[in-house]
């Protein structure tokens, strides 16, 4: 039986578990810090309390659950693992110093994969002995209900480690995509990145309201980029698909994205703007109660999605 | 009771007949060519046919049909309209001139908006007696199944006629976001814009392929935009809300941004790359079957959402 193993146990690392034990992995979790550990088993049972209303905590959520295990020790974690899927914090000398003790306790054909959405595997795995098994695997918060997950391996990660990450992410029902060069951000916080540039921009410049920036992306284009990439969006926008789209519209958007905003759109008063227009849900618990209703909507529409999908594969 | 005039009844026109009629209103339909307008009955029965099974060709699909007329005479349209939706061609001298037409017949009272998704409306309607009376209300293709609609004045627009708009849009059904100053491209196109460029930048430069670009939008970030925008996402994305995720993650944003693709980013290459991933999908009749499919995903997504949006209303 293939087994996962979780070093960090934080909201990330935990979902994380979650998501390989409902498609069958074992799963072991370790975290340093010994009380992240204890409660472990109450966060699990309060992912599957939200999921499975939705079908989205494996097909026996109890199962699930028990797949799960809290290890002792790092070395009791990692033996036999397939893939170790590390979630520890974002600072380059810790990043670095964990990676070489997962590099030196790990069995010699462990994959080792990291959560980290700032940092690349040329940044951390650099000189150690078993450089070639390491890679990023970027997942987004929360991974069991967004499934895509980012690989992107150093120049000196094994094209074979990255097979065997793609292949164990697609078992586990995540959406794999390759990164073929590493790149600040991958690709979805670039994709963030813009997008929340020229969003500040245009709040702060006065051209609409915080309200109607979100209304213009939720109510619009969304509702496509929910189950179509922004690819196949203007494939569709000309009978001749893409070409013909960017032939016929192309030089419009060319000149949209010259004037469009960068780094400097990240000012403190676009960002007052903002957190004004949330001034009632800023404070930990009611952002953790708006979180927790985002989570049930993204599970919500997990199922929707699943079953669209279910539904087309039958009719074909 | 409310009518409203269509100018123009190609994909988008008669698309805006079903929105206002399945609402409701009464619709008068006006081209000029007569060939579109001997067609209309037939295209809004398709449109029922697809939509109805999910709920979206209003209360009483049959009652949605019988709502719309096409008119002899564009006299005969605009008598009595509440507002004019005019859906024809991208041309600035055909728009100014068919604007100037518009103002000389419809009634005083009448709103005049276009679905202009390219020019302003200080462009085609500066000059015009009316012009006070003159916006764009710019939609997302296909309007009766993404409902936001951008409001964009002009300088020179009176604010009780936007006014006027929003509430007629909202009676209808859509989403309207207000433009508070004109912009090229509003917020929607300027928002795809940048995704495009950024998109077409990394799979030109061998980051991804197309297909990761697409999964990583439609099982990532579109998840999460399906419902809530992106300010709101990054309100969720630190316990402090958007001020503090903004102080912890702005300056690593902002360094994306600042690396960010422009128009530079829409050349041939990326274009050819881009065509061929959908190689087998770029004639007319395969844009076309895609299309049915991504307007029935459309159907079936605007009826979950709407289920819960009332789920979630009745629990408060």
């Amino acid at each position: 039986m293939s087994h996962i193993a979780i070093v960090g146990a934080g909201l990330i690392g935990r979902a994380w578990a979650f998501v390989f034990a409902r498609s069958g992995f074992d799963v072991r979790v370790w975290d340093r810090d010994a009380q992240v550990l204890q409660r472990l088993d109450a966060d699990i049972e309060a992912m599957i309390q939200q999921t499975a209303p939705f079908g989205q905590a494996g097909p026996d959520p109890q199962a699930t659950a028990s797949r799960i295990r809290a290890a002792a020790t790092l070395e009791e974690a990692l033996s036999g693992a397939d893939l170790v899927q590390e979630s520890g914090p974002e600072v380059i000398d810790i990043k670095r110093e964990l990676f070489a003790r997962l590099d030196a306790v790990a069995d010699a054909s462990t994959v080792l994969a990291s959560s980290s959405s700032a940092l690349l595997a040329s940044s951390f795995a650099a000189g150690l002995p078993g450089a070639a098994r390491c890679l990023v695997g970027h997942p987004v918060n929360p991974p069991h209900l967004v499934p895509v997950v980012e690989i992107s391996p150093a120049p000196f990660t094994s094209p074979e480690v990255t097979a065997r990450a793609r292949d164990i992410y697609a078992r586990a029902g995540q959406v794999p995509v390759m990164m073929k060069r590493e790149i600040d951000g991958f690709v979805l916080n670039r994709l963030q990145a813009v997008v929340l540039a020229e969003s500040l921009r245009l709040i702060e410049q006065g051209y609409v309201d915080v309200q109607g920036l979100d209304d213009t992306i939720r109510h619009g284009l969304g509702r496509r980029w929910a189950f179509m990439g922004p690819m196949e969006t203007i494939n569709l926008n000309a009978p001749g698909g893409a070409a013909d789209y960017l032939g016929r519209y192309g030089q419009m958007m060319a000149g949209l994205a010259r004037t469009s905003a960068r780094d400097e759109a990240f000012t403190s008063t676009g960002a007052e703007m903002v957190a004004a227009a949330f001034a009632g849900l800023s404070t930990p618990e009611t952002v953790r109660a708006r979180q927790n209703w985002r989570d049930t909507e993204l599970a919500a529409l997990a199922r929707h999605l699943g079953d669209r999908a279910a539904q087309s594969h039958t009719q074909e």
